[in-house]
């Protein structure tokens, strides 16, 4: 049986002249390519353009909503009302969409960023407003989240697809939970560790948690970081490495209708 | 022969608690709604509740793209690279187009908003990024803007349909550009004379400059204006007074594909 | 002995092209303007044009500090680190003191906005980014806020003068926090009623709760609204009744140094 | 007699997560720091975090003001009208203000960025906006700028104080402007030739122009750049030639009173 992953990273978190990871660099690593919409990063331009070279590597695209906060980048809870967040979702979908269109591909799936990520996860009410967007939007489209996580309950309760990831380079508690980033073995760092334990997620579903534990992680798909050259230089390893074990990475939904 | 005109308003320009107009009753009185894409004005739950006021109406939604500058309500000319304004006016596009499809309408129609708008009558750059823009994203997408205007000209030159549209309450030079609004006849604000306009306008294509010259104005639409409690009962008298004189007041293009 | 309260009202939250209240009308009843800053509201040319209004009055200027959330109004509670937090309010602080300056007045007093009222009202953190903002920047600055909230505790504790405020036309529980604004009698409406309260708060120090406790509200300032044309009403008619009841309205600080 | 010269830079550009250039190394090379003031670039903790490490290295603040455009950090020409102007303005100043004060040092004189710089070299109205702000926020704060400009000739007209500047590192035509980017020679990469210039400019008040002539720039204060690791580099190597030269790198204006 073959073992099938897909390598999923945040991309066009660009700004104007501001410049944030390799886009191109990571493209040419990953299978799906998590595009900011605007709200926390990506101005029009560097939205384009990333969608763009995605689509000539045949990247699929999927829509990284976030809470309208470019000062905080995202990363800072908003409590918002629900029906605010859906059609602040929806707008993001549909300026995405019209990158892709142009682009001759299309937004393939949806996975929130950041501090939406996080909120998403444990909070009925906002799990249900980027819910509600997708569903109104495309019932078809699939939500990329953490397994077990509010929002692919409620997506998954919506009757939307939803996709598990696993974080290739964090440090994992026995409960199925990131440990928080203050913890010693919050990051992994060195890419052999790194790549054994995709290469174990793609082929068993499971990892080691911090304290040893072997927990199941059932995911689709593994989420990788290119926001720093080491990060690159990382995906890379990962990605060779799961080659080289004969793991095909590809991704978990087509970029066509 | 059947006299037909539409008649267009900008739309959707309230900006979170801050609200500016009466969108619904404008909506019943228009055939043709300009609504604002969020970079000049409309958050997006504005938006989607204009875009959705309008599906109900079957008032046609079409795209009033503007300038990113919400502190300057899109009324000041920012020099754009071209290459930005043309993906701004993508992402615009398509944040419109999302709040459409949930509504079960389209964007059938772009008009530029504010000093976009005039910006792009006279300068070929920015109107060739407004082109390029609406043309890679669906080249049979109308375009509204002043006959003559170097963007219907270039618009026209490209392939995409135009239509000429006339102000029901502004002051005309001979040449047929509107008056400064120093003008002591900028603005009309007799609903009388300004149902008589629209009539002249719709009946013969043409109007009375402020000089008194018959001036031709090939218009297919009207722009009337709904941002003051006035504004909106003077558009209600244009259209009861097209009606009464037998004018079909319809949009321009279907709401439908 | 005289019984002297102070009056005052959010203003200068208009935006652009977005008018809010009627400041000018407001500043006519209030002794103390709690200026917006620019952050949930209030451009540049706003907050110069409302602090000139307010120092050709003799109104005492206090900074109306926000989240960086103009789309919500700073409405929503935003998870910032305090020290993100911090560096906002002095950058308000620092702007509207601009505005102060070339009026020939001061930053006199500062008081959170929306959200970030509720929230430092109880949240520890939060309080001490704003204390702290406030202490570096000039330790003399009164705080107004609500008696016995965190922010005032955390303020006082760190050797800034605190005042503070009853809402004259908001409904309280036993406790002395306000009700929830899905109460039947969240809102007072009634002028006489709201007069009569501000009266005995200015004379005794109480106002009635909901549920017809008399309760201790040690308030030296009474805020009022003035974003809809019935609350400058309001507020006039609670002016004219403290003034016939031989009380004094007057500020709580002054607006030289 | 000894050669003086001041050595600036534009610092504090990175917004949120978004870094820009080197500051803390270019705060080891300049005399005067231009600090965003949060319009085109720089969130208030990066403005406060400059302005500390400024002021602990005792290198002058000024202000760097610039349109209110993230997007397009501050380098498309905005037609905005002159009130608006001086207010927004007027509230940079104030915010980097707030940053000095709290960080122990003031704003000590102001220089526009990017696109308001090169507008308001040459269009009165907006030189006009940007010195009736200076003027009235304090008309001891010298404006730093091109010689010649339309800025320093207005400001020098409202008794502003004027203080010249020459860029170290690009081309300038026999008329005393800068070539275009597009010129084979608009950019000097060459450390020994940057810092030869910059020696001349410090003993004589004079460079070369890219066709030979000899041209007079009466500049006090020399712009460097930071913005990319080669630029740090070559900012210390003409820093060091100087040195070695016997030129005192100073500051044109004390960061005291």
């Amino acid at each position: 049986m073959t073992m099938r992953i897909d390598l999923n990273a945040d991309l066009g978190e660009s700004f104007g002249t501001w410049v944030l990871g390799d886009d191109e660099a990571m493209l040419d690593v990953v299978t799906s390519a998590n595009v900011a919409c605007g709200f926390h990063a990506g101005d029009a331009t560097t939205i384009r353009r990333t969608v763009a070279a995605a689509a000539e590597r045949g990247v699929v695209v999927g829509a990284q909503v976030g809470y309208r906060d470019l000062a905080g980048f995202g990363r800072r809870r908003i409590d918002m009302d629900a029906a605010d967040l859906t059609a602040d979702v929806l707008y993001q979908l549909g300026a995405l969409e019209a990158m892709c269109r142009v682009a001759g591909t299309r937004v393939a799936y949806v996975k929130p960023h950041g501090a939406l990520y996080t909120t998403a996860a444990v909070d009925e009410v906002q799990a249900g407003a980027v819910v509600d967007a997708v569903a109104a939007y495309d019932p078809s489209l699939p939500l990329l989240g953490q397994p077990g996580s509010v929002l692919l309950q409620v997506a998954s309760s919506a009757g939307l697809p939803v996709v598990g990831e696993a974080f290739a380079d964090r440090g994992y508690a026995a409960d199925g939970r990131l440990v928080p980033r203050s913890h010693p073995q919050a990051l992994l760092h060195d890419p052999d560790e790194v790549a054994e334990r995709v290469l174990r997620i793609a082929s068993e579903g499971t990892l080691l948690a911090v304290d040893g534990t072997l927990i199941a992680v059932p995911a689709r798909s593994v989420c990788t970081h290119g926001d720093t050259p080491g990060a690159v230089g990382l995906a890379r390893a990962v990605r060779a490495k799961l080659e080289a074990a004969g793991v095909t990475i590809t991704p978990f939904v087509r970029s066509g209708p």
